[in-house]
């Protein structure tokens, strides 16, 4: 298939390099940025209009809501190429709200739009593993099927269009809220005098069990936060999880508070670290941190 | 081994059982509510203090901190009759700040003292399968750990005396704050239109997992909020982690936002559901709620 891909950044070069390894033509857009070896499997054009005019189905990568505005709908942007039956795909993580307009004007161009963005990072884009939650009609995500079964392993077709988005932001809600629950007890646990290390190795296995007590609880206990996923990236989700939330009338307590304590390690110079560095906020209310064992 | 056990509740009447069957005697003070069971296998004596006398080893097993306090220092308790080089372990869930005071008072009496709460509930108490956080000293532990291993199975000697209430602590406010997590990612999924029985399967094997979103979001979607865990007790633990926390000096804001969570579903007549039922709460602060599918 003839294969659009806008934004090769981190995630993008490996993704576009495993659809042309499954035997797909990829077409992308002029950059100064784009890699000597992106331009070795890609016919580049000279705008993301000339892309689209090339390519059955166009793939977005980039890193936020106004980014995807800006490639579809800006000058030189997708959608003044679009070929009718065309298919729009968008694996970026931004906003579920402005997924469904984006959809709409798509749609009216005769063409279908899937969102579908992702996790697992950058090793999960180079090893084709990643996860991918899809927004969309039926027919859109079968046709999307395929090109996903090259770049992903669980692939879930959450609901209607923005329904991934939806699911990504909704895991990212999980996954913040999970760091802040370790984060709120292990400095309870060393401020009263327990050593961290110990109260997770006794709770690990029953009830409080889970992927962050595992990975993000040792990063706290041993001190380590070189990422990993950012602050800045999760201060990103977090913000589109309150705005979506305040459009849809919701009030989330407890992710308003994380992504202020994201905010303070931001603010603190930790916007690069790993967001197990979310424990550095809670230590900074109390004026205590868990002791660096080195 | 003569042991002393005071409080034959839900919890304290099968590991009793499982001591008495592991050759230990059982000394219980006399009560109304001592089952014919109880009374078959434990020799009954007037008072606390009196199974102290008789007892080597004296367990407390009962509801919350002021309990301990009376069964312990009250009159006919526990301190009135212990003979010196006897050790009392504390399996109850209560403060950990005052389990050290507890504690110190017994010391100065010539006996060991061990905190030792435990997770696993009525089913682990019954199948000797309970997780034990214990505090203590090395040698009091050792002594604690032949009647513990007739109870338990993840038995873990935390720290000094009260590092096993600040480690059930710190379970508590994990369990509690997962709960709130994945409630706020369900109520966010269903209200912006995505199923959320469909989110959780997409999310589950990514850093999002967690026992609560294997159990306790699958309760949410199906809304069945039978316990389980009972909201009640979870306020109660949460409770002794924000009192504690404020006699250390510590801001918990999560922690201090799910306990006002449980406390609104307990206003709304949910004191008895399962702990899951914090979900509705959250529902509760945007009038509306994850549909039922039934």
């Amino acid at each position: 298939m003839k294969i659009g891909f806008v934004g090769l950044g981190i995630m993008g070069r490996p993704m576009a390099l495993n659809l042309n390894n499954g035997g797909h033509e990829i077409f992308v857009p002029e950059r100064a940025s784009l890699t000597a070896e992106t331009r070795a499997i890609a016919a580049v054009l000279a705008d993301a209009t000339a892309v689209a005019k090339a390519a059955e189905a166009i793939i977005l990568m980039v890193p936020d809501t106004p980014d995807v505005d800006a490639v579809l709908f800006g000058p030189g942007g997708v959608a003044a190429g679009l070929n009718k039956g065309s298919i729009v795909i968008d694996m970026s993580s931004i906003s579920p709200m402005d997924t469904k307009r984006f959809a709409e004007k798509i749609n009216a161009l005769g063409c279908d739009y899937v969102d579908a963005p992702v996790s697992g990072g950058e090793v999960g884009a180079k090893s084709a593993a990643l996860t991918i939650m899809a927004g969309g009609t039926e027919a859109g995500f079968a046709r999307a099927l395929k090109l996903f079964e090259l770049l992903g392993k669980n692939i879930t077709h959450v609901g209607p269009v923005g329904a991934g988005q939806v699911c990504k932001v909704a895991n990212q809600i999980i996954v913040a809220l999970n760091i802040q629950a370790v984060a709120e007890a292990l400095v309870f646990a060393a401020r009263a005098g327990a050593d961290p290390a110990k109260v997770r190795q006794a709770i690990m296995g029953g009830f409080a069990s889970s992927r962050v007590l595992e990975l993000h609880a040792e990063r706290m206990i041993n001190r380590t936060f070189n990422p990993g996923f950012r602050i800045r990236l999760h201060q990103k989700d977090l913000s589109l999880a309150l705005s979506s939330a305040r459009e849809l009338g919701l009030a989330l307590p407890n992710t308003a508070i994380a992504q202020q304590m994201m905010s303070s390690v931001a603010a603190r110079g930790g916007a690069e670290l790993d967001h197990s560095a979310l424990v550095q906020a809670i230590e900074g209310l109390a004026g205590f941190a868990i002791p660096d064992r080195k």
